[in-house]
């Protein structure tokens, strides 16, 4: 077993990364934090049929909350009806949330946690590659109709611990997608990750237990570095935002659950380097980077059916942007990222240009082609 | 105008006291702040009525949202309509909330704004004098049938200003309802206060501009000085619970609005007493309390529609108690306030004999007979 220690600047807590060790969660976060009042789990549907009775494996009467997969799950209903099942089950303050699945997980029950009673301790428990990045830096959140992650807090877990034994079962696109945050952190802080990544990772059905823990481990490094620097996302955090903007915009327009997270931060990575080209005046050689992405079937090209005007409206309403202008991370060269606003008469043509890209080469179909 | 500055852990703010502030709140808040992207405004309707024109005086356009007088405001679906009242008026993380009422509105805007986007500012204009207390500490919430408070964050506000003028409109009940709570911290923490209002305070109709203003500066002082010293509950803070759990069990049970907080407090706060003679072998002299309380109509016995069965169990279920014992605060001595843990077995023949009290004596007639 791996392990890191994340530091922010209301606390520190460790990251264990390892084969099987969701099995011994109670042993680990009692030998680290004592015993709590109650614990009580919640957990995605597809997920605990697969794993539930490895949580009970530590504690056999553990009550538990199940949400159906997606991100249709990060409602003000699930989050009502989780504070009702927690609360039935009799949790006080001194109780502990466990938090077992994706993103979507941890993002919900983290803010569960984050207000139920003011706020009581919680567990990541990923079980997705793409949780490597959610699961790090205590931003919690449930989505709005008029945008995600618009109702949230930012809550420390007490601890996450990463089961790669867990990844086994993800689907090709939901690889897809961690790896591509994957990615991301590399590109905007780590060119010698990067380097590695590009050298080692060619096919992600093939990666090993030693390649997966590294990766995770590096990934998740990148990651608590920025937010050690930066809690509460007022400077330097913004980079992690990197491919964001557009892809935020992109999974808004096409109707969440559509395309993947990371496949929409794929495209919307592909797109920041080439305003990164135009900003900066600089070669990163997208031919190359496109290839690559495609290689694991990461869509590079925005889908046809989405509007330009449209798509520039989101991107302008997006959480992170303010007083009109519309922000993005550009990187100055691999490894170093910076937040840049962009007025709406800059990037419209640039989205223009995208669009007549994707209809003039063929990057289109193979983007669009996983599944 | 007076001034107090709140010192917290996580920030510090003013607290402006004074007649007629309520006019100029943006010159106040722009000359401690800065400017703000937006504000948007949330205020209990019959407030509004009343003052809606006077924060219009300093900005005629501000986009606001009213709010139902009373607890059951403080619900998930009022939460979630205020959530998308604030993104449809264009809000983004650089901007502001008022919060223009009593500590229903303070408790509903303040979790409104420590979630909308992961928290933005907030600014508390109170209106009652019962929100000396809910406006200070950073605590917000909501309710669920479960309980009250139960879904929350703490989440200071940037400034909370106080119009005096504002109080004058108050009725009998929410005059009385808000004096308890400033006795309760006279009571807890400070002597010479508590002898200061004892001697001037007969008559909440003939309270003076100046005796007014120093109440409630010394109540907030009170209250500032505790939640300095710990905010977030873990220990000293609970001290400011004296009174309340008895308190929340009678308004959960006869249900809430049945009964102003404040009187349910005043209720709670007799039994703490009779429960610290018992418990420290002292004499309050309650018959004196008790008929103070009286002169201002708050009630001092528990009204006996209730079980008292069915309070142990509210109070068992109480946020601060934890592990099936309950906790109380109790007084060793005036202004010296201590938590303590008390077993069922205990306290329910105490909780038996103030019902027993309440027939046999005159002081329900009294108690109840107030509105």
């Amino acid at each position: 077993m791996e392990q890191l220690t994340i530091y922010t600047s209301s606390k520190e807590y460790p990251v264990y990364i390892g084969k099987g060790i969701r099995k011994r969660w109670k042993k680990l976060v009692e030998e680290m934090a004592g015993s709590y009042s109650k614990y009580f789990l919640i957990a995605d549907k597809t997920v605990a049929d697969l794993y539930l009775k490895d949580i009970q494996a530590s504690m056999p009467d553990i009550p538990y909350y199940l949400v159906e997969s997606g991100e249709e799950s990060k409602s003000i209903g699930q989050f009502y009806d989780c504070q009702t099942a927690v609360l039935e089950a009799g949790l006080d303050r001194d109780a502990c949330i466990l938090a077992l699945g994706g993103g979507v997980i941890g993002d919900l029950a983290g803010f569960v946690a984050a207000t139920f009673m003011r706020g009581i301790d919680y567990i990541q428990l990923p079980t997705t590659l793409l949780a490597h990045d959610s699961s790090v830096g205590g931003k919690t959140a449930i989505n709005h109709p008029l945008g995600k992650n618009l109702i949230g807090a930012f809550h420390q877990p007490l601890a996450v611990i990463y089961d790669i034994e867990t990844l086994r079962s993800l689907t090709g696109n939901e690889w897809r997608s961690g790896f591509s945050e994957v990615i991301k952190h590399a590109l905007i802080w780590n060119p010698d990750f990067y380097g590695w990544l590009k050298q080692n990772i060619k096919d992600l059905g093939n990666i090993t237990d030693e390649q997966l823990a590294y990766l995770i481990k590096e990934g998740i490094r990148v990651k608590a570095q920025v937010v050690g620097q930066d809690e509460k996302e007022s400077g330097l955090r913004a980079i992690l935002n990197f491919g964001h903007t557009l892809g935020h915009a992109i999974e808004a327009e096409l109707g969440y659950g559509r395309i993947t997270h990371g496949e929409a931060v794929a495209i919307g990575m592909v797109f920041a380097l080439r305003v990164s080209e135009v900003y900066y005046g600089i070669d990163y050689n997208m031919d190359e980077i496109t290839k690559w992405f495609q290689q694991f079937g990461l869509p590079v090209a925005i889908p046809e059916t989405l509007d330009e005007a449209r798509l520039v409206e989101r991107m302008k309403k997006d959480k992170k942007s303010s007083g009109g202008k519309i922000n993005m991370i550009l990187l100055k060269e691999i490894g170093k990222a910076e937040k840049v606003q962009i007025d709406e008469s800059v990037l419209s043509p640039l989205l223009m240009a995208e669009f007549e890209r994707s209809r003039s080469d063929d990057t289109r179909d193979k983007g669009s082609n996983n599944g």
